[in-house]
C-alpha cells in the first residue's frame, strides 16, 4: 500500500488567486515519487521513441500504462509470463494504468455501457471484449501497475446532464465492485477511485461524494480535457479538488499544457499525464521556457543554438536547433526521440521548479515568472 | 592525409583458400580506425534511429554519409554554415562521404554521364543538378570528411561489355579531374580512387590499372553488389583486390552480409559498408551468431531469452525476444533503435573478432567456426 506524506501545503495568499498547492511525497513498491509530479504516458509498454535510460535522464519518477492497449497487444498471456509489465518493458520505478475507460470512450468501437460492465470492439481488429470492474482490476494486478485505475465511465462533451448523472451513478458502482474485488485478491499495490461529474458542479459533487465513501488510497478527476474550453476546465477541477480527502493523493487524468499543470498545481493537484509532450515532440512542436516553437520552421535553418538555451536536456545540451530542422524535414527516427526527450525534460523539469517553489513559500512569485517570460 | 600501417598480414596456408587478411590502422584527423572494419551509413546526417553515443556503445569508429542526399537536404549552404558535417551531426570521430555515384545510378532521375560529369534529378522534388568530378570533391571538402571519394560511374547487373568500357573511361578521367582538383585545394583530408569495370575482369584489370597510376591514399571497388550472383561479386573482388597496391586502404563499397564480410576479409579487403545491418533491423531482421531470425515471428512470443546470448550489446543485455517482437509488431520507434543498435553491434563486434584472429594467425579456424555456428 502506498503512504502519501504532505511535506508543506501551500500558504501564500497575495494576488487574486491565493495558492493551495502542496508538496509531497508518495511512496510505492518500486520507489518514492515527488510531488507534484508528471506523468509521461507509455501507451504499449513504451514511452514512445524513448528508452528507459532516457526517461531516467529526463528526471521521470513515474510512468503511465494503458491497460486497453497493453490488453489488446501483446495480451495478458504474453505479460503475465514476462512476470509483469515492468519485467517485460525494463521500467524498474513506479508505474501507474488506467483502466480502460477512457479509451472506451476515445478508441474503441462500439461500447455498449451497462451495469456489468463494457463491451466494446478492438480498434485493432474488431474483436469483440468484455470489461467488469473486476476484470479492469485483475488485468492491471497482471500488469503489476503501483496505482491502478478503478474503471470508469467517462463523458465527452458537450454531453446532457441526464447522460452525465447515469455515467457518474455507473461509475460508482462499478467503483465499489472494483474495490471490492481488489480488497478480495489482497489488496495488493493501490486502487485509485476516478470522480465524473462531466462539465455539472453537482454532479462532480456527488460524484465526489459517492466516490470518496470507499477508502481509495488516492482519487483522480476524468472527464476532462474532452473538448470542453479551458475555463470550464479549470472551473471543475477548482470546484472538485476541494472535495477529496486532504491527505490522499489527487491525480487530474489526462491534462495538460505547460499552463494547465502551473494552474492545476496552484490548486492543489499531486499527479498529472498527458500525451502532449510525447505527441506534440512527433509533430516537431517543442516546449521552451518562452513558449512553443515548430522546429520545421523556416528560420531554424541555419539556427547553431539549443531549442531553449535555458534548458540542460539532452538535446539541448548536444544539438541544434538546425540540426533538429534537419532531422525533422527529414523524417529520421532520431529526430522523434531528440525531441520527446526535449519535452518530457521540459515537463519534468517544470514540475521539479514548481516542487522547489512550494518549498520556498514562493509559488505564486513562480507563477507570475512563469507566465511574464512566457509573453517575451 | 591518412596513414595506413598494417600491423599484420594473414599467412595461413591451411585448407582450400589460404587467408589474405590484412590488420592495420588508418590514422585520420578524427582518430584512428582499426581495419578490417565496417562502416555503418548515415545516409542524411544520421545513422538511422540511433545516436552518435548509440554508435560508440556499437563500438563504431568510422561512419559513412552520402554526398547525394546531403547535398539535396539540408544542402550544401547549411552544413557549411554549421562548420561541416562532423559538428553538424555531433560525431567527432573519422567519417567517409562517398561521391555521389551510386545514386545517380541507383535513385537519382534521368541521370545523364558525359565526360563533364553527370546531370541529374532530384529524387526528391524533379529539380536539376549537375555533378562534376571536381564539383563532388568540392561538395566532400565542405562536408568535411577524413575520406572522400572520387566521383565514378555505376553500372547495374547485367551491363554489355561496351557500356561497362565506357563507365571504366570515365571513371578513370573523372578520378584524375577529381584528384587534381583536390592537389589544386590543398589535397586536405583524403580522396580514394573507386575501380569499376562490371563483371568483366580485363576491364576490372584495365580500370586498376588506370586507377592506380593515380597517387590516391586508399581504393575502393565499386559497381559490387548491384545484383549479381554473389559467387560473380567474390570472384570480381577476388581478381580485382590483388591488382591493387598493397600499402594502401582497400574499400568494397555496398558490401555486405557477415558472410561476404567473412569472405572479403579473407581477401585482403580492409574497409566495408552497407545499409543492410540498419535496414535490415529496421525491417525486424536481426543478426546473430547461428544466423539470421525474423523477431515477428510467433514463436518468440512469450521469449524471455535475448536475441543472441552471445551478444553483449545493450539491447541483448536489457530486453527480451518477447519485448522486442511486441515493440516491432506494435510499430513502436523504441523497436527500430532497439534492433538497429543490435545489428551495428553485431557487425562490429564480428569485424572486432576478425581481427583478434588474423592476430593471433588463426584466420581460417575463425571462419571455419563461424560457419559451422550458422549451420546449427
Amino acid at each position: 500500500m502506498l503512504t502519501f506524506e504532505i511535506l508543506k501545503t501551500s500558504e501564500e495568499t497575495g494576488g487574486s488567486t491565493p495558492s493551495r498547492a502542496r508538496l509531497g511525497t508518495i511512496t510505492t513498491d518500486h520507489g518514492v515519487i515527488d510531488t507534484p509530479i508528471f506523468m509521461p504516458v507509455g501507451t504499449r509498454g513504451s514511452v514512445k521513441s524513448v528508452s528507459v535510460e532516457d526517461l531516467d535522464h529526463c528526471k521521470v519518477q513515474i510512468i503511465l500504462g494503458n491497460t486497453y492497449h497493453l490488453y489488446l497487444r501483446p495480451g495478458c498471456e504474453v505479460i503475465d509470463h514476462m512476470d509483469g509489465l515492468h519485467s517485460f518493458i525494463g521500467w524498474n520505478k513506479p508505474m501507474l494504468t488506467d483502466s480502460g475507460g477512457f479509451q472506451f470512450f476515445s478508441l474503441a468501437k462500439l461500447a455498449k455501457f451497462t451495469d456489468a460492465g463494457v463491451a466494446f470492439q478492438s480498434h485493432i481488429d474488431g474483436s469483440r471484449h468484455v470489461f467488469s470492474p473486476e476484470k479492469a482490476v485483475e488485468i492491471q494486478m497482471i500488469l503489476g501497475s503501483d496505482i491502478m485505475m478503478s474503471l470508469d465511465w467517462c463523458m465527452g462533451y458537450p454531453a446532457s446532464e441526464r447522460q452525465t448523472l447515469e455515467a457518474v451513478n455507473k461509475t460508482s458502482l462499478w467503483a465499489k465492485r472494483g474495490f471490492d474485488f481488489w480488497q478480495e485478491k489482497g489488496a495488493v499495490n493501490n486502487l485509485f477511485g476516478i470522480v465524473q461529474g462531466g462539465m455539472y458542479k453537482p454532479l462532480r459533487t456527488l460524484s465526489a461524494e459517492q466516490l470518496t465513501r470507499i477508502d481509495f488510497p488516492g482519487f483522480a478527476l476524468g472527464g476532462l480535457s474532452v473538448g470542453e474550453p479551458k475555463a470550464l476546465m479549470y472551473e471543475m477541477a477548482d470546484h472538485t479538488l476541494p472535495l477529496l480527502p486532504v491527505h490522499k493523493p489527487r491525480y487530474i487524468m489526462g491534462v495538460g499544457t505547460p499552463e494547465d499543470l502551473v494552474e492545476l498545481v496552484g490548486m492543489g493537484c499531486d499527479m498529472f499525464d498527458c500525451v502532449m509532450p510525447t505527441r506534440n515532440a512527433r509533430n516537431g512542436q517543442l516546449f521552451t521556457s518562452t513558449g512553443t516553437l515548430n522546429i520545421s520552421n523556416a528560420k531554424f535553418r541555419l539556427d547553431k543554438g539549443p531549442i531553449d538555451t535555458d534548458c540542460n536536456c539532452y538535446t539541448c545540451q548536444n544539438y541544434s536547433r538546425g540540426y533538429l530542422r534537419h532531422l525533422y524535414k527529414s523524417r529520421e527516427l532520431l529526430s522523434y526521440r531528440l525531441n520527446t526527450m526535449h519535452n518530457i525534460y521540459y515537463y519534468l523539469d517544470l514540475m521539479e521548479k514548481m516542487r522547489a517553489a512550494i518549498r520556498d513559500d514562493r509559488f505564486l512569485a513562480f507563477k507570475t515568472e512563469f507566465y511574464a517570460k512566457r509573453q517575451t
